[in-house]
């Protein structure tokens, strides 16, 4: 590697501003390790074994006061850090919702870190905030959201669903709840999610000052949808009891079993009602672009906003989150709070545009580069394909699993989620079982996946389904192929014989 | 550039997984960039001339169906968005707090994008967590809170404001707040901070449901440093009025003058009684590592917790804010909310931390590694020379402004920044003057922003100083050395001209 050359103003700013030699000679190596990265990716095991202690001894030490060269701490990263990762690219890392990235969003973050436009306002970056609303435009027409809805980029679905919240409370409370806070309300206000929403619109309610007692959970049916009727009954017995239902949050996508609530059905309840309808699209939201799923999605364009997670189904690297709002005037008197110093100077409506009056963030990455780059790069039909066939990897694990004597099938699929548990011999081929028996192979499916993840070879991640400990595997990966599915019970297979059971 | 090459599973992926190849090639015009823009930052206007319609007839088409070919993608961020970004790197873009990022930085978010560590947890990825939490160290010992301070790195100060008061919320109300919100809470609770302090802060007290009336502005004395006896004397008046004083918020570096508050001071008054203490030092708080700064942060030591911003003054690029706890338990129980898929199946100490249970984020991106990288390739005592050179910038430039007779200093220098104003010929070497004078010099300097901003040598933003609008400086570049405070006063006298002052 070049050494770093002093320039005329050498000092303290040669680490910090390389020359342009010194940047290419650097930038070779990262390059070299990045391609081979991907080149690699197969053959990783998914997950380390490692320790805490073993990695603090390897990467521990005082905060140093003088710099070392770029080479040695690519080498740590190399042999350290991503050597005791997971690897969520492998293309049998399908644990929790968890996005591969890709090489083109990867080159975007570099691009967006170089040029390091601020997204506050417009006028911080007229180019980078144009794209940026040129890029949300197209994430609204790849979820079925009607013309005239706006939005921003978010940090993550958890920050979407707390801005979605808020823009509801805003709604329903008008200036006052942002001026004197919910100390004035004297009716707990109540918002609704089926039993199986992300527990992030408890978190909000939370934050928000609602409560997270305060977010009533509703029943679901069969197939872990929210049941609309059971919601019905909710709002009228916290009306009865003198809460004040403003809000219904609507999962497209659960996390645990992929179900899609019936987002008509509770769009017009929400209607009829009078409250807010705020659909948690994160994980399944992009499926829409994948035309078996698509019908799913009929009523999202019915919600007053809808939460997304680009750096989930679009395969990007985190961090990308996005809100939605169909009234985004509304949504304004949730955040917008002057402060001098970020008064806006001018007046054509597209550059008076402040994204800080849309979300709870102010400094903001440019992180519509990677979502329009991907998305123009690869094109909504290719990404439809994509996700196409991850549908059929789980339809397909789904059915392999229903198969197998050994194998038992927890939940319905539900797009790309398949929750199943090992059966050890002796489980095999029966009806009811006691409590004893489930909770036996609760246990024992907790060993199995344990095992798993040691093992390296496929990463599940753990979901409770009716009560029962499953294991659970999410398909959101282009690399996953058919053939990787049955690897993947040749994996759990072999972890029950190392797990015991 | 070479073309895409399908590999054997060729079809929707070839764009999202492409070769190692096609990876080089496209990396090595990304890199052409790079390096490129390095050089060339210096020459370029800092703020470019164009409109929000010029742009979008350049930007805006529907969501495309079929992919384009990553050159032509290119072209657009070069051509439209790079050429029409506000060029933040540029030694003379002084407007706001704004960072240039950093070449090593830039470079450590490509790497973090392909690894694409979503640190939710530690076992989420071991190496990346284990790194974030040794990078957090790093961060506490360069603003010097006390071992056992542990926090998380979050998406800017905004996010870490809202964590430190939510905090603040928890300790004060106990689990019942999370559980029952805030229209259970009678008394309403009272925030505390200097008129000077970051509007953020109104805007997380709107947000946690406590409102942003709640927020009591606390007087500044003559070097806009929050005045500590009438902290106390509101205190004491809203206990008499029935309201419940919770924390207070010192500003170490106030964005407007960077006045950093008496923190030993207000933390004296906070312990007497009996208030959380938040010190937000997003702008100001790295400034600890120039010798010169150091002693304005003594009694930081002493705050509940630290709201930082590692893309300010360690000049990384968006987004790296942080929060710092000094009672990380006490913090957990404002975030910490479990859902069964995100048990924790680990048992040792470090292994079982969550990132989650700290901080609003669920998916996080890794931003550590650029922090850790940073630091590391500069070391501590290079970032305080640079940091310790833009203070040293600031009194420069200060100097300038009082010897000059059409200049007029409006505020004592703070950290890094200078609010001043021009004086046209009829307002120069003169005593008190007219409310219609003064009126007269805001709209002048108004235009005379205007007409800098335009014309692209440097870049300022506005600041209102005693009510008067002042042009503000904020040095907070490696780059910006003595001889650019000079060009910028030649900048800012031709805008007079040009702007007709």
């Amino acid at each position: 590697m070049t050494p770093t050359k002093p320039g005329p103003d050498a000092g303290p700013t040669v680490a910090l501003d390389p020359s342009p030699d010194a940047i290419r000679a650097m930038a070779a190596e990262v390059i070299d390790w990045v391609a081979g990265y991907h080149e690699s990716i197969r053959e990783r095991a998914v997950f380390p074994r490692t320790s805490a202690q073993a990695l603090q001894e390897r990467l521990g030490e005082p905060l140093p006061q003088d710099g070392r060269d770029f080479a040695s701490l690519l080498d740590t990263f190399r042999d350290v850090v991503v050597a005791n990762a997971r690897h969520n690219a492998h293309p049998r890392s399908l644990g929790y919702v968890s996005s591969p990235g890709t090489a083109v969003a990867a080159l975007a973050d570099l691009l967006a870190s170089v040029l390091n436009a601020n997204l506050t306002a417009w006028r911080s970056g007229p180019g980078p905030a144009q794209l940026e609303r040129v890029t949300i435009d197209w994430v609204r027409q790849a979820v079925g959201c009607p013309e005239g809805t706006d939005g921003v980029f978010v940090s993550g679905g958890s920050m979407a669903n707390l801005a979605g919240l808020a823009a509801a409370r805003a709604r329903r409370c008008g200036p006052a709840v942002n001026a004197e806070g919910l100390s004035a309300q004297h009716r707990p206000l109540r918002v609704y999610v089926s039993e199986e929403g992300h527990h992030s619109v408890d978190k909000a309610a939370a934050l928000l000052g609602i409560g997270h007692a305060n977010v009533r959970r509703v029943a679901v049916d069969a197939r872990f949808r929210m049941d609309v009727a059971d919601l019905e009954r909710r709002i009228a017995a916290d009306r009865d009891a003198g809460a004040e239902p403003f809000c219904v949050v609507a999962s497209a996508g659960t996390v645990v079993t992929g179900a899609v609530d019936p987002l008509a059905d509770v769009a017009a309840v929400a209607r009829r009602e009078g409250l807010a309808m705020h659909v948690d699209a994160c994980y399944g939201g992009f499926a829409r672009l994948a035309p078996s799923a698509r019908r799913l999605f009929d009523g999202i364009e019915d919600a007053d906003s809808v939460a997304l997670d680009p750096h989930k189904w679009l395969y990007l690297p985190v961090d990308c989150g996005c809100i939605l709002y169909r009234d985004p005037g509304a949504a304004r008197a949730a955040f917008a709070l002057g402060a001098d110093y970020t008064r806006v100077l001018e007046t054509a409506p597209g550059e008076a545009f402040a994204f800080w009056d849309y979300s709870p963030e102010l400094s903001r990455r440019f992180r519509a580069l990677k979502v329009w780059m991907a998305l123009a790069h690869v094109g909504a039909r290719a990404y439809g394909e994509a996700i196409e066939s991850n549908l059929d990897c789980a339809v397909h694990l789904g059915g392999l699993v229903e198969e197998s004597e050994d194998l038992e099938l927890l939940a319905p699929v539900g797009l790309s989620i398949v929750c199943f548990r090992y059966l050890p011999a002796g489980f095999r081929g029966r009806g009811a079982r006691t409590a004893e028996e489930e909770a036996q192979l609760d246990s024992i499916n907790e060993r199995v996946l344990v095992a798993l993840q040691r093992d390296g070879g496929s990463y599940l991640s753990n979901a409770t389904v009716h009560g029962r400990f499953g294991l659970r595997a999410c398909i959101l990966n282009y690399r996953t192929m058919r053939d990787d599915m049955r690897r993947l019970l040749d994996d759990v297979r072999r972890a029950a014989v190392e797990g015991g059971a």
